[in-house]
């Protein structure tokens, strides 16, 4: 934390930012320059909220320099996170792709896309449950009747199951009988369900919110690993910007900016982060290049008839000839993601 | 769906219409208005035949509603509506001022606050107990611990206590000892805690989300209002764009887009929707020459001391002269707003 | 300028960024913190491009601190700039308001909109001759026969004239036959103009990029000034947000925050900065609440028939009616700006 | 309004319509197809009467434009458009890169860094000799004197120059020694400088700008094209929204939704998009994942030393590096635009 006094700022000022400093129990140091004086706070553990100081007199500017964030960085964990899930993995040499509809809607359309994932040789099944929606009048999931159809497609093809908390309860529930706890971005910042994954044991995957800026998602995956549960796997997924040709803008240099502060594993997402089927493909593909860990893919045995998010599924030959097309440019960059942390981190 | 009833219906024709409703499967929420009444139907998610409500007695019309939302609407209601807390109002032709700290952190400080607000006239105290905060490693609110001091707050100067509620938990606690229950902006699309504020007999103040758009935010208070609770204000917070000169970028305009829409009261918070205290007052003056219906204001004994958001908040002798100035404009421009809705749904 | 190395940073990652400094002109100021060093830079007249430190080995974060702005602030010029066009002015205690129709279209429609704007007491007539429209395929305006029509109108009414230079033989040409040259939201950075509008005698009106940053503006101001012409009006017009019910979203919090940095005046286009007629009086009322010097306000005789930018147009008697409101507003508001800008200075 | 001529047209038939179109007042464009030639038509504000060309001999089909551009679109042109600059390609099946540094500061820079691309097998050269600057206090370029360096890279090594103009003058000298023109994000709605550069015969290099909607960015191409000049390469560089961990947010997306549209290349700037040089190579592997037609790089043999945007610069080994493994990505990818583009217009 960094005080800049203005250049008329009376010594009296100066010392009154120092008495302020030392009340709250901190160490103050006056550099003064040339032209101005700037103030630097040292013996803070946590952050201190550096506002306070914007409105007194003779302040100029405040500048904050210690990152908020402790267990998410690689000065705390210089490995990368690789998270099991079972016999499955995320964040090793492997791309995990978790693919499967928007919403169990039947054990038919279930089965069906379950069949096709299975076959891809994707390890996990995307399957919600419950429906965070925008409008109180739309199909909001099949809800607690799902699970029987989701506990039959575990058993019979052995994938692992990422599914959407929406509130507290809904915790418990996955963690009876689900794999994955997946944030939504709706909820990234929702602190009370953050921090009830947080005393989970299954693994979080924690979406991006719509406007989150980096350091407010790393902070959400703080607030998970704070309670003890270091299992979480970062998720881009569109941010809202004024361009309307997608859904949301897709922010793929997330992915290096992670990987440049964070141990933890990160994953694309093209299906929200575009809302549009004919752009999955090309962006799963750049997904991949730019050094991802794996995908979430939005799939329907018939997309034109779900009941949600329809215009971003992907019909099952399509997904098909997605997963031949990313593991070709994995094949190629496979080795470089790794080279690009040792270039960060020098 | 929408059905409007003649103005000169019975009792019993609204009573009659109601029931064909609920026989069909759906929710029922007459709003009776000065002239006619309007019953909105909820609960279908296909089309509804509105033929059959046609022909029963005193249904004047049956309008199919495009727009995905329905009981926030003028169509539905075109009165304004009135909120009352008791004997203070929000949203008639006074202008309402809601004043107080970022968060309760101690009984002097909010006393010394609460004692200001009072002596300026306004009815609401902002007073939050839980504080939603970006890092786990920042003060989270007093908790429970706060409510006491509240009470004691409402005791002695008669306010109307505005508290925020983070999870389900929290409204019960509100339902106990508060007035207002706030939805923040990290939650506008936390549908379980929307559903929850929406099955509560007190009224709910909701803030935009940080990337909502009008229709989503107007979505989040048809969520309350499908639940059954139809006192519901807007609070415009500002919005997350690439402006850095402001915490957030504050959407005047969304003010007269709403009046044009739905008969809901809507305030203005320059506090939250600037950051700095030296922009509150020049933003609040702009806020009430828009037309809103009040303000939501942030005081604080000793902003530089304040334990969360100190750079946003107004000293005692600020916030006086503030009052004094969003009073004096509102002065001039209370006949306005209801002309502009005049001009607006001729 | 203030480099913040590494906790693990080398003592020799730390002499190379030394070197750098030196070797580029500045002096180096190494200051060893508990877990890290910061390096100071000083000794910069202009300022410094910092971010070729960012990638050398070492390095965290690179910090600037002096702005890179003079001529436009309040430490070059305490008192507040009054631009004079004749015996008009914009700056001082009068409100200024700039009205006409987008553009030039006929004889008869210029007429009939000067004689109103001249009856409200209005000095200013926004007049433009060349239109940058989106589409090549639309109205460009009429282009230089307008200027018999501006001529005969400066004459009759004594009304000084705006009119937007698209490129630099326009300046050319309202040098010849106007008062005021507009530089437009796409043009704010077209550096070539605004080096060409710093050379000529009249008053420039910058508006806001529709991107623009607060310091981006400023630097565009900054190019006029830097050619020796200082009477610049700046002018917010709204900036490009994910909002889709206003054309653009109007950053009123740009005018106290200029205020505090900078001496030359500031008005509010709610035209363009909403782009739909009912919300235009509101933004008005709003922009003098705020504490700007003038507005610009679009106004047509006949607004259906307007030949671009139709719906923001107000019809005559919207206008008078916009007039008298904005002139109740400033004068319960006179005094305040003035009072603003001396708390913000303190 | 789109003419479209049967398979089997005589030159004489196509001939006859254009003569038609222009004898009425408009401009054709006539543009040979594999199979068929479609004529444009452009210049009319209102709408056309398209019956008129109904029963000319040789037509096939005249179909009014609903979308407000015509010459970008696949409608009037189903092929690809090949740029050929002498005998470089942009928009078949190689892959075409644009690398060199920010701008030309000296000869030894120049030279280091041609040498470098030269042996990396690219084709052309980036090389800046006027840089529109936020501040008018920073490097602006050496002018002028950058040509002679220019041109004796061109005699030594062959490359293909990309330069940047900055106004009207600066494309009559890059007509005399340079072989792309440049028109920057600044520029995207100068349109002045657009309808010049539609008037050159050189192949025109248009960057989005940084608020710019896809509609906007393809009718700035669209101004270019109108004037006669069909050799258009679009680049995406980032757009600004609120997100601060780059410079600006890449938007990939554009690529396939300009696919589906229009048949112009497409490259991408990580350089620009980014902002910083160790994200670049990522995004550059991402952009040709994704389907671009080539990348523009920025280089430098020293960027810690470079005048302008030395944080975002690659040294020439990092740069090696990206080619290859582009290339890589490029050699598994190299079918798949094509085939996205088929499924897109089915």
């Amino acid at each position: 934390m960094l005080i800049v006094m203005k250049p008329n700022a009376a010594a009296g000022d100066i010392d009154a930012v120092i008495k302020v400093i030392e009340a709250i129990g901190f160490r103050a140091h006056a550099m003064p320059g040339a032209t101005r004086t700037a103030i630097g706070i040292t013996g803070n553990e946590g952050p201190v909220d550096g506002r306070r100081f914007e409105n007194l007199p003779g302040v100029a500017e405040v500048i904050r320099v210690t990152k908020p964030y402790k267990l998410i960085t690689l000065d705390l964990r210089p490995d990368k996170t690789v998270v099991r899930v079972g016999d499955a993995t995320i964040g090793d040499s492997g791309l995990a792709i978790i693919a499967g509809p928007c919403a169990i809607e039947s054990r038919d359309q279930a089965f069906a896309v379950a069949k096709a994932v299975k076959q891809s040789g994707t390890r996990f099944f995307r399957a919600c449950v419950w429906k965070p929606r925008t409008s109180p009048y739309t199909f909001q999931g099949l809800g607690e009747k799902a699970w029987e159809i989701i506990t039959a497609i575990r058993e019979q093809f052995g994938l692992k199951v990422v599914t959407e908390a929406v509130d507290e309860s809904h915790v418990d529930l996955i963690e009876k009988y689900g794999d994955v706890i997946q944030i939504g971005a709706r909820n990234m910042q929702n602190f009370s369900l953050l921090k009830r994954a947080g005393r989970s044991k299954l693994p979080v995957l924690l979406k991006r919110g719509m406007a989150a800026t980096l350091e407010e998602w790393l902070l959400a995956a703080e607030y998970i690993m704070a309670e003890g549960n270091y299992n979480v796997i970062l998720c881009e997924r569109g941010v809202r910007t004024f361009a309307q040709h997608t859904r949301n803008t897709l922010d793929l240099a997330s992915v290096p900016a992670i990987r440049r502060i964070s141990h933890l594993p990160v994953i694309v997402d093209p299906s929200h982060g575009t809302g549009t089927a004919y752009m999955v493909t090309p962006l799963a593909r750049a997904g991949v290049a730019v050094g991802a860990d794996g995908l979430m893919i939005e799939v329907h045995n018939q997309p034109e008839l779900a009941l949600s998010d329809s215009a971003q599924a992907l019909t099952l030959s399509e997904y098909a000839q997605l997963i031949e097309e990313v593991r070709a440019i994995r094949d190629v960059t496979a080795p470089l993601p790794a080279m690009a942390r040792k270039k960060a981190s020098s």
